[in-house]
């Protein structure tokens, strides 16, 4: 009964709803400028101290109640808005802190000063003073500053939607969960969860962090790759030997190294070792729904200045389904002018693996040291000694990392269902499904101690520079997020 | 009939040539205390005057001529005794300069001051005043310096030799060639050595450099390795990429030279490329000749600390017979606490080849080559341009530099088998016979100039620290070389 009464009410207030004002973007655009204004190094808690007091006071504003939730580190702040019991409620994650900033990389004095800026031509920007946005908002105009889309620009997006859906038209109790670690890994933040269960109980999660498609169009994220990684050392002769005196007779660390990191793979980048992919099966609904995704394998090729990518996946999509196995580092005695005419004393590589729900770390782990033994090594967890290098032909120290664990939100689930409709019904076009992302997020764990569906919800653009200098949003973007916001916040969904 | 009168002569006066006196080896330790004194740094041009002067006194006062011959750099000496035009020649070739100091290393207060020491247990040494010499000589006692093994010693003895011989009983006119650049690769000899073939012409050339075997046993060198060497740099996208967005999808370049490298040798070591070996054919004569060297696996397994070593031959000898492929350094972005999760860009091999009489460096570098192209890479010679990158599935940049040859004098040539005489006659032992040594000296371009055959035949203890610091020479291996030189010079030979 309730939600038929909704609804008449949605219908009713559309038009003002869904159509933004030049007043309601200068609005967000300010307010965005003030709270980029206030550094936040999550390593320097008087930062996050003073944008945990902006952040009280702008959802106080909006007729939310905050808490600050302690932690062993710096607390999160929570908020949230009850309409009703009857109405299921949301949770939004999203985070206050940032990446720390190198002032001397920068093309403005201070990161945590905004600037306007509109694009010139290559690479070149060309500074607008704030005042010029009373006049004009040209949407292809950006704030350049720390955090500008990592990920205050979603906060601010947030916080005007609601004011401009106004609180007769949610369609869902709103609770707020502002990570203040989430650049440093969230260390404390399942903890911090577990520990706030109730407070934090919701029918669904929407995770608001992280670049939309690079194509532009509105995107949902299904989950996320988790990682692990280990290291290898192969052991040769217990120092550097003179390559005269001893090539072609101490066994070469660098060359097994080189045969054995090769024999877990196949000419195309498939891993070969037995298991690795057990549990994957790509069925035809889901291979179309990946391959729906507009990757621009053209564009990506360019950008990568690949000629052929690896076969992992029939497309880049599908090859993302699939645990990796990155060989991200290599070292062996010298290379170029410092090169010496040695046989090593040993090579190393390091590996990192991302992990998808159906590739258990320790299983993967497991199944790469069996593969390491069928080849003749004995592992060892640590350096040899001289005993166990004589008693051994071929010795590898393994040492693994536990890592981060993924999730994967079910692409049929209630949820999935709710977010598209959302989208669709306010954009007029179906949004992109990612099945799931190639990177990781450290949210993995409290995802899974919430027990809570969750998606994300990307809203800035994907050439934000995020993590680096001169790190930017594009006004469209943030016109967009608002537009997604109110989308959300006013398209019912049934308790899941 | 001058050859008769000689050995008439050399019957004689055997017992005194061959019966060291203990002034005999006092005056040579005192000599070769002086010549050490005086500092031999190559780099150095007033250190290689210092020793020219010395040694064209050492020499005048043994009744030699000696001439300075000019190079682009430092001069080298050339010293000559003519005892009858119907007499064969041998020419001697030694080295004057030493490898550079770091004082801060040594156990005593200056390299160029030499130290007497008696070993006392495991790495310890006393030392011992000079004067003790005059009471007893004990030749298990060092003298610590510079230079002492590499290349002065064999100098001293040489000149000591001489005086013990007597011009009358010289078997052989003498020509003497001492380098002053030998420990900087020699890169002005074999262009000395072109400009005065006649004034360096010999029958034979006996190279008095390096240590003897290991066993300790009077060895006979007839060749040495040469070396040639190449980078491989295979290339992965244009820059680093996230390991979450691009791992499965970007090609992974240290994955590709891991199966590149892996690919060009078995699991034992060996050379899979087709033709690398080609023409190196050891017959049962060379490898029972081979097999008689008393290397002692045991012992280098133990030193190297390895339980295994590759199987390129039956034995350590036979290994040597055959041009290495030794990686002797990987690059690809971090290990370790700098690893990061990346896709690296590209991915770096150091590559050396010791080369045998039967592998021209060209033709292996080229079958390397097209090794590399059968694994479906472009092979180029610098970095590739974006247009390059895009064009070709698999990219290698490949730069290889010239080195040098490697030089093996016949086991049954003439100069072999007077070498085996002379020692067999004086040592009452079979020398040990080295085909080819595994390491390479800077010699093989002023060898071939010659065009006369060359044969090693070192005298220095093998544990003499060479090119390191409390760098040292064993007394015993002082009277040794004596005994050796005389026996050489005494022992006819035929012209060849």
């Amino acid at each position: 009964m309730l939600k038929h009464v909704f609804i008449v009410s949605l219908l009713l207030s559309w038009t003002s709803i869904f159509t933004q004002t030049k007043e309601e973007t200068k609005n967000a655009i300010l307010e965005l400028k003030e709270f980029l204004s206030i550094p936040n190094n999550g390593l320097n808690r008087d930062d996050i101290k003073s944008n945990i007091k902006w952040l009280e006071d702008a959802f106080h504003k909006r007729g939310f109640k905050t808490q600050e939730v302690q932690t062993l580190s710096n607390p999160v702040l929570f908020a949230e808005k009850i309409i009703s019991e009857k109405l299921p409620t949301v949770l939004f994650y999203m985070h206050m802190d940032g990446q720390a900033v190198d002032r001397s990389k920068w093309d403005q004095a201070d990161p945590y000063i905004p600037v306007l800026k509109q694009h010139i031509e290559n690479e070149s920007w060309e500074e607008i003073a704030w005042s010029s946005i009373d006049l004009e908002i040209n949407l292809d105009w950006r704030i350049f500053s720390r955090s500008a889309s990592d990920d205050k620009m979603p906060i601010i997006a947030f916080l005007n939607a609601i004011d401009q859906t106004g609180e007769e038209n949610l369609s869902c109790n709103i609770k707020v969960l502002l990570d203040s670690e989430e650049e440093l890994g969230s260390p404390n933040l399942a903890t911090a969860v577990k520990e706030n269960l109730a407070l934090l109980s919701a029918n669904a999660l929407i995770i608001n962090d992280g670049p939309i498609h690079i194509s532009g169009h509105p995107t949902l994220i299904f989950g996320c790759r988790g990682m692990t990684s280990f290291h290898l050392t192969v052991w040769g002769p217990v120092k550097p030997q003179h390559s005269g005196h001893y090539g072609n007779y101490a066994p070469n660390p660098a060359l097994r190294l080189a045969q054995l990191l090769g024999s877990m793979k196949d000419e195309d980048g498939r891993v070969t070792i037995e298991g690795y992919y057990d549990g994957i099966h790509l069925d035809e609904k889901t291979k179309a729904i990946l391959a729906s995704v507009p990757d621009n394998p053209e564009k990506i090729h360019q950008l990568l200045q690949i000629n052929t990518p690896e076969k992992v996946g029939a497309n880049y999509q599908e090859s993302l389904q699939y645990p990796s196995l990155n060989i991200r580092g290599l070292r062996s005695a010298w290379v170029g002018a410092q090169a010496r005419t040695i046989v090593p004393d040993n090579a190393v590589a390091a590996v990192d693996i991302r992990l998808v729900p159906e590739s258990d770390p320790d299983r993967l782990i497991g199944l790469v040291r069996k593969h390491i033994e069928s080849k003749g090594y004995s592992i060892l967890d640590t350096e040899p000694t001289k005993e166990q290098r004589l008693a051994h032909p071929r010795l590898v120290t393994m040492t693994a990392r536990g890592g981060v664990l993924p999730f994967r939100t079910d692409l049929d689930a209630p949820i999935g269902k709710w977010l598209n409709t959302a989208i669709k019904n306010n954009y007029n076009e179906d949004p992109i499904n990612i099945r799931i992302m190639g990177g990781t997020v450290p949210m993995a764990p409290f995802i899974k101690a919430l027990e809570v569906p969750a998606v994300i919800v990307p809203m800035v653009n994907a050439d934000n520079n995020q993590h680096s200098p001169n790190e930017n949003v594009k006004l469209s973007y943030l016109v967009n997020a608002m537009k997604t916001f109110k989308a959300i916040f006013t398209t019912p969904l049934d308790k899941m």
